[in-house]
């Protein structure tokens, strides 16, 4: 096991009705003026948002409202809430939504007190040392899907313009200080983007399963866990959208998948997310079904770099049974995609969208400039375009 | 799944050397004068005690240490403690230890900054809603074997005097701000240790896992992907007592069977901590050799109260092919008792040293008071008589 800290001060308030409790975990964090950030506004069509102003302002917490965040979340909506926060001496952030909206959140957060330009710290994939955010307003978050994992974690990604550079910030004040978790809350969510959130959730278990690192049974084990949950929860929440059991799991999975306590102790991948997010940035695709294109791809590729991995992968996820290892391996691959094709998300461009004549593009934006992405098995520019390649075929 | 909160705060440095960062560590959360607080000098012998110095000394923070602790730590020592913080106002109390150390530390810490008597939040079981501790001075713990989980937990148990009443108190407050894991400090345990640890940190999955709620497959997974990990670990650490790898597997699956993330959304039971306390109060025997002969034992006679449940243990934790359920559940306990005796541990009265002729007394002390005991199946007196009765024969 290598060296780690693991810290995760985020306070997780779980189940029917903890939506209540916003106002007075608001004030106890120390907030006396919120900026209540939200999305295309589903929250108002499905009450969410009413619940959450009914929270705040039984606690008699004063709010401004700034919605209009867009999957892969823009750097302009972010400026504008910087100018709001400031003007309007919020010293709160709270989050009414998914990863987008809590990642706009996050750098709003940061923005409104750091004096240069927030996208100073949102570095591109090519700076090996990122400098960590050094302070932000406290964050809070109310989920309502279960996905990206940002109601747990120090991480927040932006899509800067022009020129829709999706690019990601990192540091302990970026940590929401506390997240709502409200099963009930994603009941609603179209089946697309349950299992874009399911699909999503699973990719930051393989980013952390596949590693470089030897012998670490109980990161391992945690991994393998919560990735068997996600292939049966989401499969029970696409049949009957309000399976309440289906949908904990579901969002509690997603916030272990991403707090890393599943990475504890060694080297992580995140080859794919660099690549998706390509993906995202330039057809402005669902970070979820990008991966559903790019991952399994991803595992074909470089399944060569450590076979019995792949294959305690096949066995121990997707109930492979024990046999030569090669076509354990294959197996694995292929009942991972079974899932992604069951629950109805592209594995292919064309079923993205994507193009081909795009690939030499993509890889360029990555900006990989002779280094390396990934560290199970390092890839160069070439490696990134033969990925890219074979998912265009 | 129920409602939940989850907090858990604690920062783990894990790792070889990670004890250098101890000083710093201390700093940072405002100490400025430390009581470094030790057993029975085992750390002086082995060297922990001098690296640990070293830090502190390198960080300029000055400490005085207060060394002694037994297992099943008693409330003398504690009051010598606080006396010694109040006189020489210290403001940050370091253990360097297992459980017993860090519970003893947390005592203390709470008794320096409480006006009363500290054992006034050390409620007996038979108070069904303890208040949680309102304050204390910050803790850090320097891990010294794997088992209690104490480094992240709210908790703190303490064998008041006289009578030996082994009493807990619990609060966000006793809850470490760090804990230094180096698995290398385990290499020098004796064997009978390492495998109280091991079982102690499996009983505390175990009450997790035993639960009237249904429908938790997150945590059913997390519970049985480390109850595996730790049967696994425990024979390689005690075959090869420098075995890194499972000594790291060890260390970090204690503090997650105990820092609430594998009980998360259900009720859980706690019974045979409760009926062990007793034992370890009378005996003076190591916690995880009470836990050895109690749980095994509380299972046999509770197991009727679902199969379905037991089974599922057989199968997944101790490999139990699937068969008729009866057989299955009874071939789990068998192979739970047998790892138990392949690591050295008692499994009776007998062994143990414990009288059948106490078993009146163990009950009495117990103070039920006509409650009940523990929530997967809640057991009145002659309940707990019957499974310490299973003990002696």
């Amino acid at each position: 096991m290598d060296s780690f800290e693991f810290y995760s001060p985020t306070r997780f308030v779980f189940g029917r009705e903890s939506e209540k409790k916003t106002g007075d975990l608001v004030r106890r964090c120390g907030g006396t003026k919120v900026l209540l950030h939200f999305g295309g506004g589903s929250v108002k069509v499905n009450g969410i948002y009413d619940k959450v102003v009914a929270s705040l302002t039984q606690a008699e917490v004063p709010f401004i409202p700034l919605g209009g965040v867009q999957p892969n979340p823009r750097s302009g909506l972010v400026r504008e809430g910087i100018d709001l926060c400031r003007r309007e001496k919020v010293d709160f952030i709270l989050a009414v939504g998914g990863g987008s909206v809590i990642d706009s959140a996050k750098a709003i957060a940061f923005g409104t007190v750091y004096a240069g330009d927030f996208a100073d710290y949102y570095f591109g994939k090519d700076v090996k040392a990122p400098k960590p955010v050094p302070a932000a307003l406290p964050i809070g978050a109310v989920l309502t899907i279960a996905a990206a994992g940002s109601e747990g974690s120090a991480n927040s990604i932006i899509n800067l313009e022009p020129g829709n550079l999706k690019r990601g910030a990192t540091g302990e004040a970026l940590r929401p200080k506390f997240a709502i978790l409200n099963p009930m809350f994603t009941y609603t969510l179209p089946p697309f983007q349950t299992a874009c959130g399911a699909v999503d959730i699973f990719a930051h278990l393989v980013e952390r399963y596949f590693t470089p690192t030897q012998d670490v049974m109980v990161s391992d084990e945690l991994c393998e866990g919560l990735m068997r949950s996600v292939v049966v929860a989401s499969v029970k929440a696409l049949a009957e959208p309000t399976d309440f059991a289906a949908r904990s799991d579901l969002m509690w999975a997603g916030s272990l998948a991403h707090n890393n306590v599943c990475g504890a102790g060694r080297v992580q991948d995140w080859a794919s997310h660099g690549i998706e997010h390509e993906l995202s940035a330039l057809y402005d695709c669902a970070h979820g079904a990008g991966l559903a294109v790019v991952m399994p791809a991803w595992m074909d590729y470089v399944k060569d770099t450590d076979l019995a991995r792949f294959a305690r992968f096949a066995e121990k996820v997707f109930g492979v049974a024990p046999a030569d290892k090669t076509l354990m391996v294959d197996e694995g691959i292929a009942r991972y995609r079974a899932w992604i094709h069951s629950l109805g998300l592209p594995l292919t461009f064309r079923e993205l969208g994507a193009k081909a004549e795009d690939i030499p593009a993509l890889v360029a934006k990555l900006g990989l400039n002779g280094n390396t992405l990934g560290r199970f098995r390092p890839l160069k520019d070439d490696d990134v375009a033969k990925i890219l390649e074979s998912c265009a075929r």
